[in-house]
């Protein structure tokens, strides 16, 4: 089978049948929903990439399992160049785009997986990896989007999940079968399921031997029995129910996220990738993490040329983009993109083999990345918002501005440049509005604090991964506590 | 007559006539439009304060024109103590209301005509001041509110007034009778117009003499014949319009913007208090700019008390209240909300006695203390998203909450600490959602960037207030450039 | 008598038989010493405002005491206006100084010790309130200097004074006599030791029962027998030393710190102040510290002052003066020297008076304005360096300057904008090394940074003296949590 | 010829003539001179690790010229992996001597040459490639260290060069002849000059028509006739002079700059890479600057190692290591490091091949790459005196501490942790206090912040190499100005 088109895409999760609920509604066509489809949009570009010839170097590559062409986001990463290529694809994705498109939650999961379950079959003889070999190849012969579904709804954040008095705080199997498990909890904040054809499970945190029934990882169609998804609100999402194009800001894209709740869901043998196994937990969410916080060297930098370019252009709209202190901002703007962008370059291109033959990202400096991306975002919207002016939380709404009364009067007084029409000008404001507080600010902000964890999740990590004693003893040399080089030995 | 309660405020307010647009449409009763009334309900809290024995010595003064006890907010500062007041009034309202309560541009106003209009009398020998002091008697004996209202529309912002391609892109007189003049124009982003009894105008920028018509400066009602006021949208605005009282985040207050426009509006001379004296329009403009600088030193801190006390609140609900890095980002939160304070504090202790008998808010350090607040309240919020976790964005709306099918599993799983009710944790996310993106963020963020001036404003002022010719003497001295200083002569 | 002239003070130190080590050797002159005269001349300043008519309402006082004009550093706060006058005079004393002149210590322990030990005296009617105001008139009748000593050198930080393995890292009692008491102890960082003619001691932190022989505050002689001063290193100290002034950058001005060790020294009972009353340690500390992390907010912006006159003229010698982002970042200096301004004069304006009748700096306010001085003197000297060009550590020496060879070259090539004469481009150059590197750089940083409490202090107390209680509840209030307000109530 | 051992480069030295003035005399023998010696041993560290087994493969690579094995400080890059290991082979070395080294200018500027007369040749024909080529060679065989030399003393900042009121302020051609040039000018802040045997001279900014005869790049030896090297002043410098080995903080490693002036030198044409081709001093310009703001990327975050190893230590004298401000601020100081780092990395992968066949590294990222090295080390130092404590400028001298009678009180009252001696504690405060104030800040800050073009440099390169029409375009896309994407098609 070969790669799908976007439509095919959207076509093939008209099949699925979800338990979906919105605004306390259960969904039927949740395909066309409005308020839902920008984020089906979104992940459809993926599917579209691949098929533009500009772009299917980046989009597409070579199984490392079968050897065909397949979308780059589902395959495992054969080089560090696919790591590049990956960072490169994202950014592109996140131009087209300006927002998450949720489709990255699951190659680095897939990814982290893949090693992990080898190395858990070495030292336990289980059959993990073969497993998932499986499993991902039919991802990839259907051309599957698959949704990463790690962070659990984790109830006191002080208490291990098997210490949890509501024991469903963490996702937990109740039970062992002959022909398979059942398992139960909530995930949370999970991005993209809803229009994903599968969620690949994984734990949230480290296990010790007593959280033994949370170490568990597995696949399971997003409309198995048992799971209802609860669409979770967005800033100004009922705009993309408002007539007209304008207010909402991003009217073709957004991103989604959903509470997810496991009810007693079976998961045969065949999908199961780790059960039990404490000990190999920290390395798959480790592994996990780093995958994931490298790709928002790639996204993030993708969106921040959309507010950056958006933001010049309101510069431009009001006639100041050579004023010294626009240039000044603008500037800043790049330069922030460009630093989360080139950490996100170097953790790809210092990754590594591991044991399974498939290549992982730099764990530091893929730490390193993501930290950068909990701050700089923000700063760039800042920035956006001091040169959009006031204006950005005071305009009018688009039926002002069709009105046939007052219409003119929006029209003539929220011009800047004559030279500009003023629904140009408008536009540009509600896109901006959209990035700083309305249906993409999500994606832009919050996700970029917690997605691929929080930031003391990374400063952990930081410390973890850095050799604090080479550099002590670097000190104690050139401070002759230890002996000092000898230059001319 | 006696200082208007909040119910007597609200009720006053249903006799003014607006023209008022709102989603297109023209709206009646909107005193009780849910859009609307949490705009009213903030500025009815100036009043109700007024009547608060804990917080009637902030909230009323006594009138420097009659000796009568009147509102603080449309008093003139007989003193630094009643700026200092003013400072504490403000916060203990951002406390209060979470947001902008929109009273404070009239008497930011009132106090800078005031002073500007006795200097313009001295030079010109006109009667703008006696013709001030008669409207602001009225004003306080009525205890009305006053919107000011400086920020022309502006369109090309590289181009003076009389040079715009469209002559109305500032207000301006567009005819002088003898009983008055007419008045055309749009004036963009003004707080508080349609809860408001009247407006100040004014000038928003340096004036020349080819800008004559523009140096302008009256008053008129809100209501008057040829105004139209149209309702800027505001993040999340329609969840006003939900029912329930959770997803808007704060549910009983917010702020207020509009575009409003003069179309040949008649002022009255007695209601006139510049009209062409265009070297003083930068001095109404500076002074204006320093209070309302300063104010933001009052109620930004206010506002953050509420994102810690919220954020904080976070920590405890998901049982993470002692991390060490949970207290460092509290502490910081902390650290930068009390810097804009005490900057809005020392620039009132620091005022002095204009001419006219009134006092002047310290120009260079409100200048400072607004340029903090461009800066800080992003660092706030940044931080109360860190602490809040990714659910900030992703939760479930209230109808989830409460469905009879899914409420079970949104109460089971959005729990944190178990002896926190869901509902309190779900409450207190909308919460810091409001500030961070909702409808309370255009009050905390833009308007903290670009009230009362943009940040550039700030930078052009802090040089122009800076002797740094003796900056430079000093160096040079201590540099032995100029002759050192004998230290014992 | 009368207040001493800056000479007159000279003349008084020369009295003193200080037992003084420098680079291992006993200095017998030390007030003519060069590397000592600098920071002997900055607190001859303090002597020099009070007979300067512009400044003496600045730098004198009435006594609290006396009723007598005294130098406002030895004199009590008799109100707020005396705490915003002291700013003031510190700021004008670090214009004049370019670094820190030393006599702020005493100054803001004599205030501390004042209110402490009478409310000692209420609780446990002892007499020390009575002994330290017989001792400070005295001090004020001689106008003599004091250095406040409160730093312990403190061993392992991990452990209180008691637990050391070694019991003399803080100060402490070792022997109780009939006409005194024996102490012994090293104080570390103390500023102002050994151009002062007396010492106050006072712990360093929060005492608990077994540490009660260490809640010791007492005033000594610095030249007491049992004491020994070791100088401290300096950047760039021996700079002094060489013949010329220009390398050394700031030639007349620097500042001063000791290890000061007393090694059994006897302290009669009318200098003791507290005696084992552990309970009041930290109040004792944590009143000075306020004063103390208020006074930064005065002197630092004083030496900013210079630092930003300095990296102006820099600008101008080459010939960049207009250029945006010059203008940018001199303005970015000053916005933030005046940030600590604020926050300096804040905390004076919103102080309270004492059970004893002297007045309080605030103290959340006053930890705010130190935490904003361990960070923003940093980017003022960076801001300056970038200012000033590579050129600011590379300079010549002034012996090639004055080379009969080589000095035309170094005249010739180190001119920028021909009109300025190379000498004074190279002078303005080695004064912001001097800042930034040299001998007045740890006033300026690493005071900055220490000074008063390290930044972790400053946190701990913002976290201690802030209502979370109060910040909860208006949170809980608005999200509907607690009752919400009624409005119209 | 082989590669030279430490030694051999030690001796070679020797050999030269310079005419070297320091503190105002000339020096003879300058290599044994403890003020220039540790700037020759840091030089010497790029010689010792070519002899290293662990790190020839970092510090050797193959000639791209003869194929044979070279330093790679002369190496040509030919390939991004080339670069890559040049940026670890720069933080090896950072680590190592924790100081500027000075070997990189000049293989940064070899590569910018190469490629430049390349291009230079193929428009005007002339033959300054294959000169340089053998120039190159014979520095490859020899194992010669050459000076980049860039920057000019430039006069007034605001005027080009042929239009300074004295032509020398850039370094010029004054005569033509049949066997050479004569050249005359200044070059300031020239790093390692006195510790190589030749320099490349560079152009420093972009050149007009007019400036023909500044357009110059050409090799001398630093001993040439009619040079006269004037060392530079660094802080701390004489601490070198002293006995003992602590105060000095990094004793055996150091950097080193000088004022090099040309009086009418001499130069052959097979010496002369660029001659009055002014539209290409641009090209050689910024491609040096990008291969000179990557090799920030390496060696700042070797020496933020030591740094960092080093307040970790203190951390660890002091007792302190595990309190949680301590890790934090650890944990920052590594991720500043890392993020530069990874700067450095991103743009030597992200390389290109230009067309004379070396590489080049990537010219936005490596802007970017420094742009961050002019902020992050101020940061880091920050952390380490706020790590290190107020002792860091206040400790005894070395003499004091092995004085036989006060060296006991600073040997007892200078310990921190019991466990630990106070001679470690007090030589690791020494070599903080060196990085942050001593001889090697100069590295760590000001260079910084100046090398290789200041900070205002790189933002107008951001600006330029950014594609702000692609930015603008996606904006347009998204807003709906342009057409908006087809998500289906």
């Amino acid at each position: 089978m070969s790669l799908k088109t976007a439509s095919e895409y959207l076509e093939s999760l008209r099949k699925l049948n979800l338990n979906l609920y919105l605004f306390g509604e259960r969904v039927g066509n949740w395909v066309d929903n409005p308020i839902i489809r920008p984020s089906i949009n979104a992940m459809a570009m993926t599917y579209k990439l691949a098929h533009e010839p500009k772009n299917e170097a980046l989009a597409t590559t070579e199984s490392m399992l079968t050897g065909k062409k397949v979308n780059r986001f589902s395959s495992l990463f054969k080089s560090t160049d696919d790591m590049v290529s990956k960072i490169k694809l994202q950014r592109e994705l996140g131009q087209r785009t300006a927002c998450c498109f949720q489709r990255c939650v699951g190659m680095d999961g897939i990814n982290a997986t893949f090693s992990t379950t080898y190395e858990i079959d070495q030292k336990y003889g289980t059959e993990y990896h073969h497993r998932f070999r499986e499993w991902l190849e039919c991802i990839q012969e259907n051309d599957l989007c698959v949704a990463g579904a790690m962070t659990d709804v984790k109830g006191h954040r002080g208490v291990p999940p098997s210490q949890q008095v509501d024991p469903d705080m963490f996702v937990h199997v109740v039970e062992r079968r002959d022909d398979g498990i059942v398992i139960r909890g909530g995930k949370a904040n999970i991005t993209g399921t809803v229009n994903s054809h599968e969620m690949l499970l994984m734990p949230t945190l480290r296990m010790r031997e007593e959280d033994k029934d949370y170490a568990l990882c597995c696949a399971i169609p997003t409309d198995a029995e048992g799971i209802t998804h609860i669409y979770g609100r967005q800033s100004c999402d009922t705009r993309k129910l408002e007539p007209g194009d304008i207010d909402v800001g991003n009217y073709n894209f957004g991103g989604q996220e959903t509470l997810t709740i496991l009810d007693n869901v079976f998961v045969p043998w065949d999908r199961v990738f780790m059960c039990g196994e404490y000990d190999f937990s920290i390395m798959l969410v480790e592994r996990f993490a780093a995958y994931h916080r490298q790709s928002y060297g790639g996204c993030k930098p993708g969106i921040a040329d959309v507010v950056i370019g958006a933001a010049a252009s309101m510069a431009d709209y009001n006639g100041v983009r050579k004023a010294p202190h626009i240039r000044e901002k603008l500037g800043e703007m790049i330069h922030l993109a460009e630093t989360i962008y080139a950490c996100g370059l170097a953790c790809a291109h210092q990754g590594w083999k591991t044991k399974a033959g498939n290549y992982q990202a730099h764990i530091l400096l893929a730490n390193v990345c993501k930290h950068n991306v909990t701050r700089f975002p923000y700063e760039i919207t800042r920035l956006a918002e001091d040169i959009a002016g006031g204006i950005l939380v005071t305009t009018p709404s688009e039926k002002d501005f069709r009105h046939p009364v007052i219409g003119k009067y929006v029209d003539k007084y929220l011009r800047g440049d004559p030279n500009v029409s003023t629904e140009d000008r408008y536009r540009m404001l509600t896109l901006i509005h959209a990035m700083c507080f309305g249906t993409v600010a999500p994606s832009y902000h919050t996700e970029s604090m917690h997605g691929a964890g929080s930031p003391q999740a990374q400063k952990i990590m930081i410390e973890r991964e850095t050799d604090m004693d080479l550099k002590q003893r670097l000190a104690r040399s050139i401070a002759g506590i230890d002996k000092r080089e000898e230059v001319l030995a």
